[in-house]
């Protein structure tokens, strides 16, 4: 299987959608062919659906195959590079991985309303309104327990790298922007994101 | 593997989530054990946290997990009980099926405020805003794709029934409440999905 994949991806500075699926597969070890598309500009919607059949990034094509959405992608990657073993192998922790990371994928809309991500910007949050503060609780939860459970052999949330990574990097990110309060094994794993070298070059792509 | 689940579900006049995980098990012929409750009730929110994890229905529970999340849910079953094949066996329709299952996970809000589920009601929609109108274009442009592509074998949008159907039936209930606009197509995948006697036997017992 040719392991060179096509991503179409926002700005990186601001496209938390597509540092899933770009982060997944450089994980993966594949090489990422980038197509780049500037957000917040007049013509993004008619350069983004030249692309992708939903009209959103990220979208990747891949041995003639055009897929889309940042889970669904993410998905295919798994299934398509299975030596990768972007899901955890244990039938339980991988139900609970899919668990969490489609209730981060459909989810968490204050979040992602209020903090959106900004790899560039350090603006801590003053004031955290209800509906925030029981998403950021519902967060940390969501950390301890998978690390507490799951996580023997690794800093990640199932211990190795897994898609559920991939699809809470940018909440990482946003926990760092907006300095929202986190528990002392959430900072452990924030950092653990932070030290993979591709969130770094992600980072550092940033402008 | 025990063939009988648990399903933590909401209403079922309103549960557009729910729907879609019961759907997918009732259609792989496992026996669902069904725990309903009423959704918009004072003690709703404190009796779905004493069941699920994040504190919303749906939830499943088998064989000693706990999974939450529809797509989340609907990835076990498919995974649990491969004989059902609730994933189109093709890797080209599967990664598509997982495309537009993801894409209604994560998106289509407007539809999903402005036309929330309601299995008793008729309520023909007069004005359509543009973002409503735009939704509706994309959901008939998703039917209409993949019939046309995938569905050689059978009525539904990868032929035989998938997970993409389960994501999209309570969508079919929307169209039909609310009157919305839609293609002969799409209008035959919508005649498709009332005729299966389990939509119909959760119709049936919405009250």
């Amino acid at each position: 299987m040719n392991d060179a994949v096509t991503l179409i991806i926002g700005t990186k500075r601001f496209s938390s959608w597509s540092l899933r699926p770009w982060l997944a597969a450089r994980m993966a070890g594949l090489t990422v062919n980038e197509i780049e598309i500037p957000l917040r500009q007049p013509d993004t919607k008619a350069t983004i659906a030249r692309h992708s059949p939903s009209g959103k990034v990220p979208c990747l094509i891949h041995d003639g195959l055009t897929v889309w959405d940042s889970l669904a992608i993410c998905e295919y990657l798994a299934e398509t590079f299975p030596q990768a073993a972007l899901w955890p192998q244990d039938r339980a922790a991988r139900a609970v991985a899919r668990a969490v990371s489609a209730e981060m994928h459909s989810g968490f809309v204050t979040l992602r309303n209020a903090c959106s991500m900004d790899m560039c910007a350090a603006t801590p949050m003053r004031e955290i309104s209800d509906d925030l503060a029981a998403e950021i609780k519902r967060i940390n939860a969501v950390w301890d327990e998978c690390r507490s459970r799951f996580a023997a052999d690794g800093p990640f949330l199932f211990g190795r790298f897994s898609v559920a990574d991939a699809m809470y990097a940018p909440v990482v990110s946003r926990f760092t922007t907006y300095d929202l309060p986190i528990s002392d094994s959430g900072r452990a794993y924030c950092a653990a994101i932070w030290d993979l070298p591709a969130m770094q070059q992600w980072r550092d792509a940033s402008v």
